[in-house]
């Protein structure tokens, strides 16, 4: 080797410069990924964020919504379900909420009988709780968010004229199942729905809320969720219930009316009793609508003033089935 | 006299003095008078006017409607309508605008029939104009407007709510005929109802317009109406039609959105065959839709392009009469 030493410095050089680019350009990478890593979430804690940016500001994001729909205990249901939603007209994606705590989630399956009409993510929980699906998925990338309850066939028909009433009024939850509470003379409000007494503005009956189970908002309430007072959070977790009322209370605050738009549904079903699993859901519970009823008061008090608006306002869809929904005598 | 000559001069001066004063004060007097005759009406040409100012700034301007009620040679249809209307809630003032030319209003039997819930103003018209109805009358005081025609019986209830909910869409025409126009392939546009191919936007119907026979709007509108090209007077003096058609076009020009809301009457009549008079009406004559879809025709041409939009939503209220108008079998 020493003979080579006359010509070996070049090489010797041309390898050391090579060894020593090759470390320069990998300590380079190792930086630029941390840095990435590091990256904070740019977040505007003063915006109201109905203004939320999609990831992508695609056509589709503004055109299209994202069904969340969160699962115990019914997966057949849930698969039943999903061949049926996956198809809905502007659909851009579907986010699963596994509440099935320590089993696998169905993707084998599922991707063995694609491919499918958009994408299909299964979010694993670690606790079975009701508000898992309340979280602000990094997936979502709509304004709108459809929220489907496991055991709800909606039709196509209903959630694409549905969507569009939110098209209109986006500050709104757009759905199908109207609630309402009433305030009595002790101050005591209870919930419930068309077998309490009218709230007594004129005629007929009046909502104050619509429920999230089967309702269209935006994707920006999901962000303002995570920033309410922990009492809510406690609520709903000590009563594993009560997140969609303390959502329309959220709405209700922030808009100064009406939480929601009750959209009439032409076909709408439960499939409850559809389920092998022999799991029939919250509701049924003795104590469900009392819980109910102790949540309206709670969220009062935490909110220091009740915010509920009352509306009698029922949209149908024009001429659909067909015109006999709006013939009259004339 | 020649002996008081020098006492008269004082007389004589005061004498002389008064004329001069009395001619002076007679004079300014009559300038007066012509100033205040010749004094200009400030319009403010730039505004849309939707911020036309009531002229008392009540609380009723605000909260309550003027019912512009046109009759022709139905006068027993009419005190009919109006024994129902002048007791609707809300309504503010009645003003009723007298086609029968020539013809004395009945005024002196209306007031030995009094006191009346509301003033009822008789606006004696010089022409049978179809058009004397959108004419932006003195005494109208308040913000909205609820124009009938003077065969149509629709319920308080109705029309209650339909209130309410013009409250809400201000900027819009808010009644219980809906109406559309249709495409073709050659261009030509034609107007019609249900009878008429859906304009094809996914299922169902669409409507775009409401018809101003039986519907709240802005007194904003009437205002703005008076501004139009003379060619659309021309066109509804020559067909004793369409005023309806142009509002609908003015609406929807001035909000770029669909002109109306549609409410779906829950009891609405049609009271043409209770009248005396033999006299039916206008819609009966052989040639009135074809003059309709010649109208829509030629508003696109003086408006060059065609302004009215597309809606499928139809309103109704909330649990009324009962909870079985939103019952379902979830």
């Amino acid at each position: 080797r020493y003979f080579h030493f006359c010509k070996l410095p070049g090489r010797v050089m041309g390898i050391r410069l090579l060894r020593f680019t090759s470390v320069v350009i990998i300590v380079l990478l190792l930086v630029a990924g941390a840095l990435t890593a590091l990256l904070p979430n740019i977040k505007d804690d003063k915006m109201p964020n109905l203004r939320r940016e999609p990831k992508t500001q695609s056509q589709s994001a503004l055109d299209s919504f994202t069904l969340i729909m969160q699962t115990y205990n019914r997966t057949d249901l849930l698969l039943k379900l999903l061949n049926h939603y996956q198809a809905i007209p502007h659909l851009h994606k579907v986010i699963v909420v596994w509440n099935n705590i320590g089993e696998k989630i169905p993707e084998e399956m599922w991707n063995s009988l694609g491919p499918h009409p958009v994408p299909v993510i299964f979010k694993v929980q670690t606790v079975n709780h009701m508000r898992n699906r309340l979280q602000n998925f990094p997936e979502l990338e709509t304004k709108a968010v459809l929220m489907m309850d496991d055991d709800t066939l909606v039709s196509a028909h209903d959630l694409a004229f549905a969507f569009s009433v939110w098209q209109q009024f986006p500050e709104h939850i757009v759905g199908f199942v109207p609630r309402k509470h009433i305030s009595t003379p002790s101050g005591v409000y209870s919930y419930g729905s068309f077998e309490l007494q009218n709230p007594g503005f004129g005629n007929g009956d009046q909502y104050s809320m619509v429920l999230i189970g089967a309702a269209f908002f935006h994707s920006g309430y999901l962000e303002d969720f995570q920033r309410q007072p922990e009492a809510v959070y406690a609520l709903i977790d000590e009563t594993q219930n009560c997140d969609d009322i303390a959502m329309n209370f959220l709405v209700a605050k922030h808009t100064g009316k009406p939480s929601g738009v009750f959209v009439k549904p032409v076909d709408i079903r439960n499939l409850e009793k559809d389920t092998n699993s022999g799991y029939s859901g919250m509701w049924h519970r003795a104590e469900h609508l009392l819980q109910r009823s102790y949540c309206v008061n709670k969220l009062v008090n935490i909110y220091d003033g009740m915010p509920l608006k009352y509306s009698n306002i029922m949209i149908s869809q024009f001429g659909f089935p067909n015109y006999a929904n709006h013939k009259n005598k004339m």
